[in-house]
């Protein structure tokens, strides 16, 4: 692979010519084979989801760190068995696809919630004091600081002390009508295009899909205003959404994700700010939040 | 509404409190309906292509003020009929959906290229000067300068006295291999995913797809890597790709785009900036060159 050391030097104005000309570039699949095993993690069963539909199943990681509210109800619900039958009602292109209880809003209709809670607070952001986060040092202007946290995507404010989850491609969160602290988590939706990060600090985000997306972003776009179907039949039904834990070992996806306080991390990172491979004739010296890959493989024994 | 000015005023720095307070909030909906017709402009015919599947039209606007020699040799090859019966071969999630001649590459099966050239020079970028340009004054870590330039989204470098098209969502790109200079607009694919700027002035830009993206972005993800469909069979056949100015006017779809030189453009991206309505808790005070809409509409009599 041809480097051109000099031109890249003349782009790379972060990166000193001794450095570049002495590193060879790696790709982020170099990268993540050269990774060693301790710098992956297994996702905790009793925090991940599966999302069942007729066409596979959708594998979720929750944010029990950043709304742990939410997700203790998104477990009782889960564990109950409230999703069962439900549907994904809305798909807008660009933007998200919804699913949960269709008929949540009209109190005639709507499923029972058991024993969950019907009232949460917002939990919008978090104290960033005891969170782990790896700060990621390109310029956003969603946040004054971006990074990762628990292995989300997430912004930070020194001033607020706040640290929350940042709107991004495969982000979970609970949909909720115009009051803050009208979300429960039965309604839930995933963004599924230019990451709305005008929403984060606005909704209570749970999780992010780390397997199966395309079953989501790859569905029919809802003809009606917003993505809506008004007809029931156009909607994907929902099997079940279940906890991992509940689910047999032997049924279990096994996935593994790269731990986002690693240097390994740190180098796909770089790979992805400056692309120094044979296509990339501009590496461009920057990322946002959204841009970086969190990569997720299957578990190896 | 209740607007809160109060609240609104600590949250929003930018925006003084006497303007908050004696501004009613206007959605961008309520914008486009109280805008003049000046404000809003028809696509240019000749600048603008159909691409006909089995599902509909897509419709996209040519960018020859970006990529005059692509878009030269676009038209030359929808009036040869060059793309009928070739396919979407290419569907990658969170990326891009690629079309043209799936054997493009294998010299013995590939499709004569007729009249339209073999080769063509890249058009990553193209002298700042003599091209209007509206610039967005909110950060952005892609480019000096971000803002819109013939109704698209672009960068801008004051030092280098260059600009270009950036890569939103809906951009259309002239595929090409390890060569800067290896595309000739005959290999095509539109973005459906979160921005890929690190291709900004890596990849010659063309066009945006204007109306009908769903019918690209909610195709199935191809199996293969990179989202490639080896089959033939799971490829979507393309019926045609035809410029607007060659088909009879009746059968026409007739679109107006709003300007992005007018107020009412301004309008809008305050209002995505800084949403004030019942549902945002808290306005973002920025907005990312990408999540600006570039609204459409059916065109008035």
């Amino acid at each position: 692979m041809t480097l051109r050391p000099v031109l890249l030097a003349c782009l790379l104005a972060s990166v000193p010519l001794a450095a570049s000309a002495a590193t060879p570039y790696r790709s982020m699949q170099q990268i993540l084979d050269a990774s060693p095993a301790a710098d992956w993690r297994t996702p905790d069963p009793a925090s991940t989801l599966y999302l069942e539909l007729e066409a596979g199943r959708v594998v979720i990681e929750l944010a029990p760190g950043f709304a742990p509210e939410h997700v203790a109800n998104i477990r009782t619900l889960a564990r109950a068995g409230f999703w069962d039958g439900t549907s994904i009602y809305r798909v807008q292109d660009n933007f998200v696809a919804q699913f949960g209880d269709a008929e949540a809003d009209d109190p005639a209709k709507a499923k029972p919630l058991g024993t969950a809670r019907h009232k949460l607070p917002a939990e919008f952001e978090r104290d960033a004091e005891g969170l782990a986060f790896e700060v990621l040092a390109d310029v956003d202007g969603w946040a004054p600081q971006v990074g990762f946290a628990d292995g989300f995507a997430a912004g930070r404010d020194p001033a607020s002390g706040k640290a929350w989850m940042a709107h991004c491609y495969g982000v979970l969160g609970a949909g909720r009508n115009l009051e803050a602290d009208s979300s429960i988590g039965a309604e839930l939706y995933v963004v599924i295009g230019q990451s709305p990060r005008q929403l984060d600090r606005n909704i209570t985000q749970v999780g992010r899909v780390i397997q199966g997306i395309e079953l989501l972003s790859a569905l029919p776009r809802g003809p009606e205003p917003m993505g809506f179907y008004q007809d029931p039949a156009q909607r994907t039904p929902i099997r079940a959404i279940l906890l991992a834990s509940e689910v047999p070992e032997a049924e279990r996806t096994r996935l593994q994700l790269l731990r986002t306080d690693t240097q390994s991390f740190r180098d796909v990172v770089e790979a992805r700010r400056n692309r120094r491979d044979d296509f990339y004739k501009r590496p461009a010296g920057h990322i946002d939040l959204c841009n970086v890959p969190l990569p997720v493989r299957a578990a190896r024994d």
